[in-house]
């Protein structure tokens, strides 16, 4: 079990089960606390995940232990992802929650190499900047995070 | 000088001096190695930036002790902006060089509450999934990256 009663794994979630290696998948890179391998549903060619071997649902619940070998796994990917697919970028992106378009409930980082070839690369920007907001509001929220922080 | 010849802090960096104090921000949390404050130019209500203190241009450049104290502040800003901010779900992005969006060199976290309220967030999912990979390149792109790693 794991700090918050959830198990180390989890023969219901489909990444607990390539972690097994009882789903088959293109594994990139593994460590003991981690596991990489690509995405099916790629974004951009070469868009892979990186997951803590151990179970856990999204970003609120990952042990901080977990969240930081993952984090790191990812930079280190992310340099790899230069040097050898000759990515021109790189996003690394966590989707916590089905409201921020989490599917697979074990947490999971996206590391999505990013190109200027719109052949290799189908990434739209998630939102259109130069909406200004409103000031007030901004404090506000700034308020409120800050008096539970 | 940070470890690679980069200042720790860069006058002609935005972000350096919103630290320092001479850019203005709605700042929210801070400790000794990072600090966030509200996105001016928000995907939805409550986005948010973290940063670590000391300048490093990008994911690739951020030293693992920057990242990782960073990293960990977005943890806990996800869990307060569920709590505060009755978030339904949050996203993490990190953008590495402007053919991934990035637009300040400083390397930042956008910390971004999601709501199925549509008045509150206006986000828009970067890639439409369900458009099949060939297996054949997914494999490739593994093994490419697994003999560096």
């Amino acid at each position: 079990m794991n700090h918050d009663g959830s198990q180390a794994t989890d023969t219901s979630c489909v990444f607990c089960e390539i972690v097994a290696g009882r789903v088959s998948s293109d594994k990139v890179v593994e460590d003991d606390q981690t596991l990489a391998f690509m995405d099916i549903d790629p974004g951009s060619d070469g868009h892979l995940l990186v997951i803590p071997k151990r179970h856990s649902t999204d970003l609120l619940d990952v042990p901080p232990e977990d969240l930081v070998a993952t984090t790191l796994a990812a930079q280190r990917i992310a340099t790899a992802m230069y040097a050898e697919l000759d990515a021109e970028g790189v996003n690394v992106l966590n989707c916590c929650g089905a409201a921020a378009w989490q599917t697979v409930f074990h947490f999971h980082l996206h590391v999505i190499p990013r190109y200027r070839d719109k052949g290799k690369d189908r990434m739209e920007l998630p939102y259109e900047p130069g909406v200004p907001s409103d000031p007030g509001a901004r404090a506000r929220y700034a308020q409120i995070l800050a008096a539970a922080l």
